[in-house]
């Protein structure tokens, strides 16, 4: 699980690479969050050395490591999941197969992408309520009754005195940073761009934390983003 | 319920308006969804009038109001709650109190941005997994058991042939037409603009409702956005 | 010259208002930059009273006013413009005869909402130059020299160090305030609402300004945003 | 002058690549428009062969080039600037030292998606000035002497009946395509991207073009967005 499609590339490719000594009929399996094109990539060089690759990588936080909580979303040649099932059931709940090499990382891509939409979203919204004069617990429970609901306003809400147990309720601190979350956002740019898809919201989401680590919020969390949003006007 | 501010002003202000004759301590209720602003302004020409004003907007389809399951946004003073509940019990389920008069404009706008960018979102993001290889329908079962899951996604996907019984299974006819969302995305618009919030996502999600307005989406169902996205390069 | 709209329909409509006393055959100018629909509005009224209304807000800072150099565009009945540029001739060097009422407001806020776009635009390219190893008064040539030119770029540079005699030569002080701008995006914003205009870039221009004004931008000349934009990642 | 970043890789170092055969003081010299990163990369490789590789990405069209008026934007070692200058004079009028190799790239890269985001904020203007009730010819001579002012509004207006000779006076014919601008602002995307740089007009400029390619206009010149937003609501 290392932190940028460069660091796997190296890991595989690199002059000690796995690529230089792997066995044949090995099973590699990168948890990594990183480019689908590079998973793909890497796929075919690990094919010709006659092992199988897959791509999983993992949702979920510290907490459900701990707990073998954790969610694997898995890309690869289907005949070869039992065996992935096997080893990454020890530590997580939840071992999705996708499809294809790549789809693990396409699948967490969108999700995150979707995450960071609905969570700005959600700042925004609760934000504009606040000062429209509504109480920020009402305008959460009647967001969570409605259309409006996502797991950013019932499970992760942004705004302090809402909810126990979520990092707004800890100064921010904990939970997934904004820095990771712009590193995630990037990832689907960059898988936007080369599949000509328009993604609008997800581009802006990507900028908003793009700002957002420039201005001193890169180390908290990712729903800190209300408090960016929220400071007031001075004049 | 009338469709815009300029005619709720109209039916109580006009020359044949309701402010010509009402009694003393009547209850007005007004179920348009209209600019919080106007509400207050309404409130106060009628309390000078010896009655009460309460802003009341719905939120629901037709179904919903055929079987009494409409939700009410209440904005008024507390002390009339009561009475106003009894009457809008009969047509919906749930009548919730946010405080004083606009704060139910202020609560059914909140949830329509938050609404209007989920739903963007989940079209973004449907979309470009799909272009990344991955199946629309595992892709919206990955989303709703994950940090992405929202009501768009898990209740009202927009992509065919995930989800039966939504507006996407039936060509986007029928439930929420884009043009309302492109109204209620001025009002969240007009309300930021006046108490000097930003709304980055919500902004961006009324000019694209605006968009597609104008490229032929008006009439259909606000999901459509997915429809809107999706078309492909053709070179 | 007032600052917004409702203080001109206060100076007009108010209980010691103008239209309380205007003489038949007056010639009204205002020189407020406010909604063109308020302006609109105000005209009707001016009329009714024998009266004539004439918009004529005003372009360029205080040097321009001390040296008679001012652009004011004046929209109003044609019959009526050379009265108004005898007098108008007086303080500024460009009167324009816009149409009618209501359009010097139009092209007031249709070049501020330019201008704001193309200096993002101008920092973030800028900006992202610096990052890539550019030199920035080698950047701005090239720009101004080339199809990415705009007032922005060769006449008001944003970035220290570039330009002598501008705000961005003076720690951002002076010249027209952020405030001002976030002011004018907003008239853009409600006048684009009223006519289903879609404005994707004026309107995350004006968000972009309203998220300056609350992290002490607001006093700032706006060509700031280039320091908004350009605070480093620390991490 | 290859398309893609990866056409150029592969003319480099392909099977049957420069790379392969390149002699000993070569200077190489590719007037793609391509990822920087990749150039510096090219230059590494080339370094290797004793060979010196410089980037010299082209302005201006194909009128530009049957009259020897290109401008070339050179990135290199500056020794060897003089020997490229002498080359490429003789296609170009304009050629511009920008500094180590990469830059020349940066330089073209930041003009163009400059020249996107006024493009798109003049034609947002001149449809929102018409709806206003402005005649777009006054309201592009206003532009034009006002701090509106760019290379889109004077050279090169969007709209048609306001400028003849361009491509907006001859249904978006020639000129340059917005396939080709998206493309652009891909790597504007990508290089933004790597060094961590908000660019949110340009990154919204980005999906608008993106959007415009899948909706018929690839092929139209880049100017062509007027029309893609001046489509009227029609309910």
């Amino acid at each position: 699980m290392l932190p940028t499609s460069i660091n796997a590339i190296e890991a595989y490719s690199g002059a000690n690479g796995i690529l230089k000594k792997v066995k044949k009929g090995s099973l590699l399996i990168d948890s990594s969050t990183i480019d689908p094109a590079v998973s793909k990539e890497l796929a075919k060089e690990v094919e010709k050395m006659g092992a199988v690759f897959m791509d999983a990588p993992v949702s979920g936080g510290v907490g459900a490591a701990r707990s073998r909580n954790l969610t694997f979303m898995v890309g690869g040649v289907e005949d070869e999941f039992a065996a992935a099932q096997e080893l990454l059931g020890c530590m997580g709940s939840n071992v999705v197969y996708c499809g294809a090499v790549g789809t693990g990382q396409a699948a967490k891509i969108c999700n995150n992408m979707l995450l960071a939409i609905s969570m700005i979203g959600t700042a925004e919204a609760m934000n504009l309520g606040i000062r429209l004069g509504l109480d920020p617990k009402l305008l959460a429970k009647i967001l969570n009754m409605s259309s409006g609901r996502c797991w950013s306003s019932d499970t992760y809400n942004p705004v302090p005195g809402v909810m126990d147990g979520v990092p707004s309720a800890n100064n921010y601190q904990g939970g997934f940073g904004a820095t990771l979350m712009a590193k995630d956002l990037g990832l689907a740019q960059d898988s936007a761009t080369n599949t000509k898809s328009p993604i609008l919201l997800g581009s802006l989401a990507h900028q908003i934390y793009r700002m957002m680590c420039a201005k001193g919020y890169s180390k908290k969390d990712f729903s800190s983003v209300f408090q960016f949003l929220r400071e007031e006007e001075t004049f």
